[in-house]
C-alpha cells in the first residue's frame, strides 16, 4: 500500500495533474509489482510565492 | 511532543476537522501516556482533484 | 480516505506505537464518520539527536 | 522542480526501490513535461510495526 | 541537496514566508557546508481553523 | 508554531545535524518574529539508496 505525495509549483493544469496521478500510480504498481488499487497519490500544489530554489522564491526567479 | 498531520480530501465541515484535532490530539495522549498540550495536529485538505485512487482522482471515482 | 502521519521522538515500545496506530485511527474515524477501513496511519520515529525544540536536540534536553 | 515522497512498508528490494524512483521520476517528467532533472523523488521507508491500515499493524495483518 | 518544507499557520505577509525561504536556506547551507543552490525550501500555509494545540484549534485560541 | 521537516541524505553528523537544528530555529524564529521556544525542527535522513535525482539514487550518481 505505497502512499506518494507530490510536491508541485502550482499552476499546472487539471490535465497534467490527472496525468501525475495516473502515470506515478502506474509507475509505483510496476517496481514493486502490486496491483494500483493499492496505491495512494496527492499532489500538493505551492504557490510561487511559498516555493525556494536557492533561497529565492520562484515567484521571484520567473517560474 | 508527537505531532500528527493529517491527510484528507477537502469538503469536510469546519465542526468535522475540529473534531479531528480534538480526537487525534486525545488518541495520542492517550497512546504515549503524555499530556494533551504536548500534542500538535493538522491538518491538510487536499481537492478532489488531486487525490488519486488505484490511478484515477477522487473526483473522477465521485467522491 | 484520510491518512495521518505521526512523528515521534524514537524509543515508544512497540505497544505504545500500536496503541497509536488503534487510537488515531478509532479517532478519525469517528470525526469524519467514515469505517476504519478507510483510514492509513503511520508512525515515523525520529531520533532524539534530530528532534529539535527552540533550537536545541531532544538528546540535549534529556528527553 | 517537483518533488515526490514515497511512504511504503519497510521489505522491498534495493533493486525495487532503485525502480521506484527511476519510474516515479520518468512518470512525472512524461506527466508535466520537464526534464527528469528537475524531478527529485526520495523513499521512506516505514516498519511493519508503525504502518495501521483499518487500525491493526501490517506486522499483525501478516504484511 | 536538502529538501525543507515548512508549516505554518495561514496568515505571514508575503514579506514574512520571503523572509524564511531566504533566512532557511541560508542556515541549512552553513550548518552543512552546501552551495545555496542545492537547497529547496516550501512553505505550507494552514488555515487556523486546521491546526490543533493542545486538542483545540488555533481559531479557537485566537491565534 | 511553525514547524520545520528537514530531508537529507543519510550521512552528516550528529554534529552537523545539530547545527542544521540550532540554525534553521533562529532562520525560521528571525523571519517571522517568534521567540525560538516556538520553532519545532526534525531531520529526516533518507539512505543514498532511496533519494533519487534526475531518476538515479543517489549511491549511484556516487553522493
Amino acid at each position: 500500500m505505497p502512499v506518494a505525495q507530490i510536491f508541485m509549483i502550482k499552476g499546472r493544469t487539471e490535465e497534467q495533474r490527472k496525468a501525475v496521478i495516473e502515470k506515478v500510480t502506474a509507475a509505483i504498481s510496476e517496481a514493486v509489482e502490486i496491483p494500483k488499487e493499492s496505491v495512494r497519490v496527492w499532489i500538493q500544489e505551492v504557490p510561487s510565492t511559498d516555493w525556494g530554489v536557492a533561497g529565492q522564491t520562484a515567484k521571484d526567479l520567473g517560474r
